[in-house]
């Protein structure tokens, strides 16, 4: 039973009560509603399976030329891995969990009806099948916030190899916790759409790999420069950052799990008007801030705004007023902004700042809550980002490890010189326009850029 | 109040009284009438929330390459202060009018619901927040329009606070006089969705804004000859295209603003088909007179005829018929063409078209109105049109002048050709490709290209 | 009448009696479920319309950089000539087809009601308006599937004279066999979605186009030789897929061509998530495949796979399980990389792979369906596969023959060479970073890439 659901179909269902009169027609109301609740998950899910595009675009614009083909590759492979794993395994190990338990279990997921049934029960008050299709996409998101973090230097295979413990186990077991009604939800742990268990489980994920692969050859010097590698499709970036924000009105609007009535409606309503806020107010703490500390606006630190924002929301995106959403957007916004260029001091070489952008502002956005919904406390948010934590990270760096110790999880430099690309699918992304005469892709730099210092490679 | 939505409403639930009998069940349909109203909004504007998307790929594509990074981050911003702005003063600007007033009030929006009140009022028809979320995408269309045109030589942060007082000011006061019930809506005046008040308006504050900037540096030389400067993105910008085509099914089909019962969904069943088939004769009309005119067909032109169209459409999507669509998109789609090379006589460095596409497609299209609606005349439809502009040239003229005068409006000469990206984000947005060893990246043209005469610069 | 919509609406209404009781509010009932049925049609249609983009990107991706501007404009183009083609005779040659015949009627297509009416008949179920514009979109879904196939060669006009007899009368009459309620239908073809019926019937054009038009100058040398001419710009056309991906949730999901009962959401939830896992499947058939077969994964026929995989499910989304929708699509992706070499051993130069994804995997998908869907059998389903061969070839054959012998349907040689784009349209994709010093643009392939075999041109 997929806890996340029944409970909030149980508020809503009370809100709805309070003005409308129990009826004879309940059966009948009740058909619509089923349909409407479960065409909420169908909506919400179509745009949350197109942030793996926003994903992919985000990270092919950002990484090198060189390396393009290959992070594509990875996207389409570990969104269609990640589906898979979610049925064979993850989603019972999630949702098939007793009350105030800690883990699923195995099974492969099966509908609970089919459109051929003879009768179909409304009890449920969705269809179960868009509820696994919706609980799906949100699987694979989790595993797109690790591929950029790691790109550039790591091997095809075992990144793979990685997202599928990541998907079919990882995830799901620390999202019974909460989402499956486990013992997180027990403690009164809120995490509306998965500001921690998305994306700061994605984030820790991401940083553990980033830890156990290493820095890209050439990224920090000895006297602690950093030398900068510059995006190499900046407009592909930024719409990768438009689709991710397109994607997110599913992701949270349709987190509100049922649609089928006034009160739902207008949650949803109030949901994808915060949603929108928020982003925005990344976007403008990030260029505030860029425009005060730097004087001038780097659209990359925008961008990750943009998504910082959208993190920082996801935790709670019903009970915050506009304004507040808005204000907790930007310090979202801020909060990337500040972080992305600390991480580089800790020589933590996160290619497309997925460890800011998840990790951090969704942790944020979590303590967050309690600000404006009085169900949720300061202390048993804390818990359960800890108990994430306490979770993810050593079995993500035991996968990694693992991984390492057998196939190795890093291209050896001249590959990851020569791109990865070329390594490990013998095509280029640009063939007519990259430079390949040089065994690298030298990024041309002008003087009067601020990305003066180059690759030493 | 809404009177844009109420005035809709009220028409419609008239039609639906046609076909059901009153009955007692009367409270309980309007809760899924209810639902399904705030769902359109919500579904529309997820949509024209995606617009922003396509008007930032469609720029990035028609500009050059040293100014595409610039006109990302141009877009990703004005998209997120249009929707503050809108919350903070434009909203209740627009829509806090009185019956036949000019101007609404000055307060910060708030909904008129809650999803946790105890109660809530069906007497709307829709969740308040819904219809916000719907109304603040529009106006960070009218921004949109603006961004293109005065791209490659206007400053940052001078434009992004002509943004601010389009979005916050100049729209909704304009708006407030038809969609807000004010005085055009007493008279008349009849527009959808917004041929005049979205498009023509972001029109007239483009021209505004070209004409105060003056051409780009090189493109008009002392013997009238043209430079071209080529789309440095043609694939981009097509994509753009489809996103707006796209987003304009939301923009379009929404402004129906009901969706709870048969007639309602019977017209935005019309409205998608007319306005996909204007965009269809949009492209064919540009085709078709390319070919007749030069003997082979301009992408650009053809790309800017399929919008051309979609704003004719615009302000009456409803009652033509399709093949009056075809017709209709068919000329708006040959007057962009006709127009586009016409501003360039005048100097009129319009970068990627959209003066032609929003403010003359879009006046075209609301006088085209009182052929298929008997309830608009010619009168009415040119009354409106004139006070919308007689309203948005002096205050864009006032504002991009005072910005003038204080912050400088124009990139200097030498930042110009340098390339706004350096100059202002200091970053490029193709760092691998972009030919940056000389001050400007010069296009290569081919001797047997339509495009021989090169930039001067 | 459209029939495929008609019997299945009276299938998924005998499903939804088994749970409700007749009752006095039937009327009532009905007019919810007539907005929710238009709207599906709406939903799908937009998300259909959205695959136009994702070809576009796809094949303009796909080519090589001098003929990008090209294959956008012939996306746009055809995509508006299709809607126009299927308005004014399309449509009606396949729904106005008697029962059991094998032709409509001659007649522009005009809707069964309109918002102004004064009262609107329930009774069809759903907006005849709807219902056109999802049509619609389906139409040019099959022109598409030609374009990219032809690619790199192809003269523009005839190219779109074929489209127009493609949409307008071949894909009509043929898809009146079995979804206007023709012969096929009566002998029991099924074909849910349109493997055979759009994606073979397109992919039967395309073979017949790329056979008439012969090879890409230089693909094919004398002793067998296979000159690769390498993608020019792979993120986009993962993009593409990625968005084809996305539009095919509306074009499985809507056809269901029903929303207004319980039993058809749980039908449309069952066709998202198999379509979805059969495009996972797809992509991992093909890169376990490749990883076999090469030793490393072609992201090209990844990309493939991911269509083969969803064109298999197409012709039956709904009644297989999940595991056997991977199981379903990874054949289809195997089917697809194991194809795409042949075609180059026959000489067939199929540009993008159209042949093998739409024309083989979609016979293959059409020939599976007995397996999960008792109403079938394989005899009438390979009926269905050969009627429709047998009529869209010989009637392509003619239209390509008739368009050579008229206007020719090739570019000169040395048009071809020097790119599509300057001999059609004047302007280049990427004139920035395209090589057009020489008179084509070389691709740079490096030493150890496995594309080492440069085109010879």
């Amino acid at each position: 039973m997929n806890q996340r659901t029944t409970t909030k179909l149980a508020a809503t269902g009370a809100a709805a009560l309070a003005i409308l009169p129990a009826t004879a027609f309940a059966q009948e109301v009740s058909e619509t509603q089923f349909v409407l609740n479960s065409f909420l998950f169908l909506f919400g899910g179509v745009l949350v399976m197109f942030m793996a595009a926003g994903f992919c675009m985000l990270e092919a614009g950002l990484v090198r030329s060189k390396n393009v083909a290959d992070i594509c590759l990875k996207n389409v492979a570990l969104y269609s891995l990640a589906g898979v794993a979610y049925y064979f395994i993850g989603y019972e190990l999630m949702y098939g969990v007793g009350e105030g338990g800690w883990i699923g279990r195995l099974a492969v997921w099966s509908p609970s009806e089919l459109a051929s049934d003879e009768t179909i029960s409304l009890e449920s008050g969705y269809a179960s099948t868009s509820d696994w299709f919706f609980q799906m996409v949100f699987v694979a998101t989790a595993a797109s916030i690790v591929s950029g973090a790691v790109a550039e230097r790591v091997k095809l295979t075992p990144f793979l190899l990685f997202v599928l413990v990541l998907t079919g186990i990882i995830y799901p077991i620390q999202g019974a916790w909460s989402w499956g009604g486990g013992f997180l939800k027990t403690l009164g742990f809120s995490d509306f759409a998965g500001s921690t268990i998305v994306h700061a489980a994605g984030g820790w994920a991401a940083l553990t790999g980033v830890l156990i692969l290493g820095a890209r050859t050439g990224r920090y010097d000895e006297e602690g420069g950093i030398h900068p590698m510059p995006a190499s499709n900046v407009p592909l970036a930024t719409l990768g950052v438009f689709i991710l924000w397109l994607g997110w009105f599913g992701f949270n609007g349709a987190s509100q799990l049922a649609l089928g009535s006034a009160a739902d409606v207008v949650a949803v309503s109030q949901i994808f008007a915060n949603t929108n806020m928020a982003a925005a107010g990344g976007v403008l703490g990030a260029f505030v801030y860029c425009k005060a500390r730097f004087g001038r606006v780097d659209l990359s630190l925008v961008l990750n705004g943009a998504l910082g924002g959208l993190v920082t929301i996801t935790a709670e995106p019903l009970t915050p007023s506009i304004g507040q959403a808005i204000l907790f957007g930007s310090m979202g916004g801020l909060l990337v902004s500040v972080a992305t260029p600390l991480l580089d001091k800790f020589k933590i070489d996160d290619v497309v700042g997925a460890i800011p952008v998840h990790l951090f502002a969704g942790t944020f956005g979590t303590l967050l809550v309690p600000l404006t919904n009085a169900e949720a406390s300061f202390v048993t948010q804390m818990i359960g980002i800890l108990c994430v934590a306490a979770f993810v990270v050593p079995l993500s760096a035991l996968t990694w490890m693992g991984l390492k110790l057998t196939l190795g999880i890093r291209l050896p430099a001249e590959e990851e010189i020569t791109g990865s690309d070329l390594a490990e699918i013998g095509l280029v992304a640009y063939p007519e326009f990259q430079n390949l005469t040089t065994p690298t892709a030298e990024p041309v730099a002008p003087a009067t850029s601020s990305a003066a210092a180059l690759p030493a490679e």
